[in-house]
């Protein structure tokens, strides 16, 4: 039978980051070590009052379906942290609670873009926001950040981007792959001028709680029009259970809550149940114990990748990614990374995957594993240079 | 700030239940009592053996992302409980572990429909089929079926509404809300008149574990160009764990795993271990128990509805549902279930939820309550009609 793929699937890029761990995994298949900077996720495992909470939920036999929107009283508790954090008093009503970060995603940009409409993005940026803009029939707007603003979108670079079709504007703050906040006063000026101009703000949290100097400032304390988006993913450790939500104004919750009965029907229950104690004191502990890990991971890493002659311009703030020029060391990163893969045994994520904007000389470093272990990767890339 | 909701959400009636299902709420917390016929959920909780592995997987620290396209182990698994069923040979590659049957269903409607693409779609059926083709800018074609086909798809019906532009043709067996069977000649016979046709069938088998004469017929066994979406939720009482399959011609793998990556990343984690444990004996025995139990259940309100007056011209094979013409009662079928959930404390789901044809006659009842719940129900819808 003929094969016919619709075209916004055939719209899209596979991650290249894919074949490279496809190929890594055969390579340690055959026995050959590799060291993995590539993976965004936490190597830690999830912090044991979490699981213990799933395990007590189990044993009491809670595993129906919870309400579309999530649990009365996880939606509660999360309100709470913002209230706690940020000192933003936020009705638990607009807390959807979603499979995933990806699901909230979702739930976004589907109730936001009309086929043609367009969406801002950064570049670089998640390749999953442009993704999923292709798959609604939106059109999005790749806009180039550079060092200079931080990775970051500012005013002036999306005011000119901006046309009456624009819909949307993704932000992501810490941003993947270059783990740079906006600062609140960028963050404020352009909330401020996309709203002006009937658009929405979709901003992305998911890493705020990775923070190692500043404290991020969520967009909910700027305004109550804008889209957020959150995870238990990241900062909680809960990757693989599946849970994140979505701050919607208010007028959109009615028809968030209808798609997502549509589309995901309700996140799942023992994850839910797990997270109500991600907000304990116990947890927060142990979380800020990570969070210094990571810190200092960081604080390795940045220096001798810039010994060894990439160029990191800024210092990330958050997120566990340093975004790396390699110009003066390769003239492809994409090539380059297969051959540090092949040859040195280190596996890291080509810029082709968040966008085109200078794609070919960056690559993504990932600090999502042991302090020994990066430190065994920088040697190898050591020799491997010399 | 104006508020725009894209067309496709718009597009989408809420569930007329989710009403119904607030008041009951509404009234038990008044102290009311409510007896739920409304739910498609049984009401049993997973069986023991999965919780447990649950368990050891949590206690093993089993919490980071799996494959996109599940745990190599349990997409084994899935592929050898066709074997053992349904003397199906299926390459593991095909089977793709998704959040749940929604996600399964997304996939499959996401790769195959652009905008305009036509769909039929069995009116009445589950109300997320026409609203998953709506979201994807495709035309849903609503085909009446009635009790003379068993309230299943001909290959005359779907053959008189098959235009060029058809692209996929939904068929459920057992169908939510009917419970009736699609039989293994007609089955084979659609497929057939589908795929010549240039088009496919997504065939959904939720229920087939939940059959209580005739064994129902995976469409595996009939074609390998058929999308089958299954599930852990109804059969292996798994609702909460948000954990389902697709089997997707060998063609469609690779960009289903790309779309799959970009819409949910993976299927929970703690839920794909637990399931590893739902195809062991023990599970199986446990299963069987509930399944008879369902059976049971059937046998005892099937002719006591039709006692009170309800016209179920069709013995459903599977599921648990009733779907009863209620004309003789009632004049509009959604006014009724609101005065039966008001001055008798029974919740039922009106027709409308599951389409036009014939709505406001039928109502559909889940027995998915206890025998004793049930016996009481009968007697409060007793009480009011007489």
């Amino acid at each position: 039978m003929k094969v016919r793929i619709a075209n916004r699937v055939q719209g899209i890029a596979p991650f290249y980051v894919m074949g490279l761990l496809a190929r890594a995994h055969e390579l340690e298949a055959q026995g050959r070590s590799v060291i993995h900077m590539e993976i965004g996720e936490p190597d830690f495992i999830t912090p044991e009052p979490i699981i213990e909470a799933a395990r007590r939920a189990l044993a009491a036999g809670y595993t129906h379906y919870t309400p579309t929107t999530g649990l009365p009283h996880l939606r509660e508790a999360i309100a709470g942290y913002y209230k706690d954090c940020y000192g933003v008093r936020l009705s638990p009503e607009r807390v959807i609670v979603t499979p995933g970060a990806s699901g909230a995603l979702q739930l976004a940009l589907n109730v936001l873009i009309n086929p043609g409409d367009e969406v801002l993005v950064a570049d670089p940026s998640y390749p999953c926001y442009r993704h999923l803009v292709r798959l609604m029939d939106g059109v999005c707007i790749m806009v180039p950040v550079g060092a200079q603003s931080a990775y970051q979108f500012t005013s002036q670079t999306i005011s000119r981007r901006m046309s009456k079709n624009c819909v949307a504007v993704i932000i992501a703050s810490p941003s993947n792959p270059t783990g740079t906040l906006m600062n609140a006063e960028s963050l404020g000026e352009i909330v401020r001028m996309v709203e002006a101009n009937g658009a929405r703000c979709i901003v992305d949290e998911i890493y705020h709680g990775l923070v190692y100097e500043d404290k991020a400032t969520t967009a909910l304390t700027l305004s109550s029009e804008c889209f957020v988006i959150n995870s238990f993913s990241k900062y909680f450790g809960m990757t693989g259970w599946r849970l994140g939500w979505l701050v919607a104004p208010e007028p959109y919750i009615s028809e968030v809550d209808k798609l997502a009965q549509n589309i995901f029907l309700a996140p799942p229950t023992p994850a839910q149940h797990a997270a109500l104690a991600a907000f304990t004191p116990e947890t927060q502990e142990e979380l800020e114990r990570r969070r210094t890990a990571f810190c200092i991971r960081r604080d390795y890493l940045l220096p001798e990748l810039r010994g060894l002659g990439f160029e990191i311009p800024i210092t990330p703030q958050g997120a566990f990614y340093l975004y790396a020029n390699c110009e003066r060391i390769a003239q492809d990163s994409y090539a380059f990374a297969i051959d540090i893969l092949e040859r040195a045994g280190v596996a890291i994520t080509p810029g082709a995957d968040f966008g085109s904007h200078a794609a070919n000389e960056h690559v993504r470093f990932a600090y999502t594993t042991g302090l020994e272990k990066l430190e065994e990767g920088v040697q190898r890339l050591r020799n491997y240079l010399s």
